[in-house]
């Protein structure tokens, strides 16, 4: 399972959830992003923002742990189901990432990914590119972050296995 | 300085370098993307990239710091010189961003910022949208990050200024 003719456009996966801690944005902030607004409440008040928010890649990265999490979880499942796990990546790169709204210290994440498109990969018979689009939503429905993210899939057999047809 | 009016096309601006030890490389993993090649010499050594490297996000994430610390010394330097300080941010987003190639344990990577499209804003009339290439260079002179990021730049005066005029 999850080999590429396994997955289908449209296919929709809850990665979970994560709460930003006022703590924690401060922390990633000091070592990657230290602009006023992610490292101090009083100096965030005065900024655009009003309140304390996440750097976009604090949120960013939070979603790639889950991803991660997720994949871990589902390939630990398979094997011990018995099952073959298909090798993933590495990612040919991301397009269109967006921060539509900030993530406020205290806000609730939560992060699906969507099978969106599926290409064959003519120089590799071996793979296909899933793009998937990665979307987190706070708990007041706002999206806070997306993007669309190419990975390579392995394919079950090198592209001779008729779809649907028996394993 | 550094209002929208001063920017050109192709201006290009060094943003420092950094070096990915193995102990950070771990670090970042552990918190953010927990893959057996970010965490572990040995396991990295199993995988397809066959020595241990940084996290994309890992990257991404020193890339920004460089990128806000270039911003917050040019931002001293013209409060020094008594010249005002344009507003920056915050980013509507990126395009395209890509890893070409592995940030290994021990390399020094060298980040540039360089402008490639400066663009009129029809609704907002006080900023202009610049888009520029971040990329990340070894010191073996490979790519290994390449992203274009957006950004509203605020104008010196809200459109009314002669381009090459004076003050």
């Amino acid at each position: 399972m999850t080999f590429f003719e396994d997955l289908r456009v449209g296919a929709s996966t809850a990665l979970g959830h994560h709460t930003f801690t006022a703590d924690a944005i401060k922390a990633f902030a000091r070592a990657y992003d230290p602009q006023p607004f992610h490292l101090d409440e009083a100096a965030a008040v005065r900024s655009h923002f009003g309140v304390l928010c996440a750097s976009g890649w604090h949120t960013a990265a939070v979603c790639q742990r889950l991803v991660v999490d997720e994949r871990h979880r589902h390939q630990a499942e398979l094997r011990r189901r018995g099952e073959p796990v298909a090798e993933t990546g590495p990612s040919p790169g991301l397009r269109d990432l967006k921060w539509p709204n900030p993530v406020h210290a205290g806000d609730t994440v939560a992060f699906v990914q969507e099978i969106v498109e599926l290409r064959a990969v003519p120089t590799r018979p071996d793979v296909g590119l899933r793009v998937a689009r990665n979307t987190g939503i706070n708990q007041r429905g706002d999206v806070v972050y997306s993007v669309l993210s190419s990975t390579f899939i392995e394919r079950r057999r090198h592209g001779v296995r008729s779809p649907g047809g028996p394993p």
